[in-house]
């Protein structure tokens, strides 16, 4: 059996994109409007900074969990490359509902902007799960990794559409709870990034290669 | 006789290129005018949906293909830095037309749009042909290649200029038919890609040392 | 005990977003009108011209200064992950207080503009500081660095926060002298880097194995 | 005496700076107005098309000259990050007179665009003077590479800033004839390219170790 392809230049193309990404949010933060003084029109930003804010540690944190997942693969193969790569579609759409959301948080139509916005999450949850399975059916878990892990990672992907749908029904109605709910993920993803972490760790326990050094 | 050098900073340079190219293309979609509601502002931005969904899956698959070349490239010259540099014209000019075709796909102007959208893929398939070309004049292809996966490749990269001429000439007349056939053409480099995979694995088959990791 | 993760995609990604962040600067200056002529509308932006001069010259020496940091890295972590993030957070921001710095500095709301811009480095200087904490605290210092270097970086870094804030305050009254203030902190970054490449340099001279050759 | 330290991430960060500044170029191309027709609106663009490719082209080969220069780097010191600092600087600049050049280029003012423009690379070929002053003063040029392959190079650096400077002093009088020598440049840079790469071939025949493989 021939052995997959490293995974070097995904991960380099990849991190690009979430490096750019993550970078472009600023660009929708614009300079505003003076006529009642400087710090009266930064205060009337609030809305962009929270956005911001919500985007910026969303798209850190997936880069981090995309980190921990190419470190359980041994190789990619050609529906790696297109789902990755759908993958980084709705991370790079992001700085849009970003915009609305910026735009709308502090206006009747704050409901739809934070739906919108979380509906955006749904998706992205949805093509993680594609992801995954992609790796999965592909054959492309390093040995090392045990079934538990492995279904413990498919149980945590399998709960973020499901949040993220509840976020988006409960923001059509109360959109700060629906932003509350999308921020409560970032533990979720954060704690999945800790357990996967402490997988890491044992196995390099047993001194295994590694693709990067 | 000396050894080319290695492909590893022109790879890095296009795969930053490709990925600022790729996340680029959201900042064409603003926020929309909700005065009839932003439900009703969300929907009337289709044409920028598609556009960007078509422009980004051009791109994705362009960045697959050039991996794809690449590995088939035992090292660099001066010539190919220019043809390459020339590919990525084209690339980085992508986000222009794709502004063309999100802002006048939905009026009686989309057949100048979608004829602009495709005509710039008629440059940017010449441009992989003249890569192509500068890369087996210029004797950069690895030895284990077989003239027949080159005579395959060429083959493919002959058929880009002209069904996407045919696109836009079509484009002219019926738009939509134009763009269809415009996205018809995703199929078309996914399966060159599957096939070359295929023979970049026999390659690996006979170990062969590869030039990165 | 497991060794710690190397610093190589961490640091794949960080210079990304420095390289982006200190990119998307020049965006903020915008083609001027010249009803006046072109040239009186060049001259006229003046402040968009000391404001990019300012903040790329301030993001360059925090990339060298991450670069020199990251040196004296062993591996990385989960926490240093989002110390990183944060830092990274708080770079990308800085083309919006750029951006308010430029539109104002030649108006009554400097003062305000200044302040503003300084604060920002107040919190990035803050952050930087919990990056080192939680390297130290983390155990990734190499063992090779003694006590003594990390002392000295420790106090440059303590007084970061203190001079930007004292930047802040002035340029409440005298916006011209806190921008002063702040340009002057380009020779202590600076001075930090030439002690730090000092200190490196010795511990090369043992010949200790780098991560990156 | 200790080794200088690697020229792999500085290459990497430029490389993001280069990739970046070549690509946010096309953002300065707006969508036209189509009041006479969308294929009159994409003609209007013109100005905007020459001043696209005349910096993509320069940004292109300003890379691979950059590339070629740090060839010849055994290492990089403080000073050495600090010129490719400001010389990274330059380049970063260059779509703010590019953006001046297409809303000008067809306009009576015409003359100070192009002559502004021109000026901008008058300081960009100053700093390449500078950046390699400090490679060749500070000791960073591998010892393989002749004083005679030293002296070639400088003798081009140094036409660079005077060859700008009569570009932008005739462009003040015939802006089109001074944006012709600016493009009669890109011969001289990319002929430069072709001697040194000359150059390295020859060092690669005598097998020394190279940094990258």
């Amino acid at each position: 059996m021939s052995a997959p392809e490293s995974t070097a230049r995904v991960e380099a193309f990849s991190d690009g994109v979430f490096a750019i990404a993550i970078t472009l949010l600023i660009l929708e933060i614009r300079v505003p409007h003076a006529e009642h003084g400087l710090w009266a029109g930064l205060l009337a930003l609030w809305p962009s900074y929270i956005a911001f804010l919500q985007s910026f540690v969303v798209i850190l944190i997936m880069w981090v969990s995309h980190h921990e997942l190419l470190q359980m693969v041994r190789g990619v193969s050609y529906p790696f490359f297109f789902a990755n790569g759908l993958l980084l579609l709705t991370i790079t759409f992001v700085p849009f509902p970003t915009a609305i959301l910026a735009a709308h948080l502090g206006t009747p139509e704050a409901k739809v902007a934070v739906a919108f916005y979380c509906g955006t999450f749904v998706v992205n949850a949805l093509v993680w799960n594609l992801l995954f399975w992609t790796i999965v059916r592909g054959g492309l878990v390093r040995p090392e990794i045990s079934a538990d892990t492995i279904a413990g990672v498919r149980k945590a992907y399998y709960a973020g559409p499901l949040v993220y749908l509840l976020a988006t029904v409960v923001a059509l109605f109360q959109p700060i709870v629906g932003l509350l709910i999308n921020v409560s993920l970032w533990v979720v993803w954060v704690r999945l990034g800790y357990r996967s972490e402490g997988k890491v760790r044992e196995r390099e326990d047993f001194s295994l290669p590694r693709t990067r050094g």
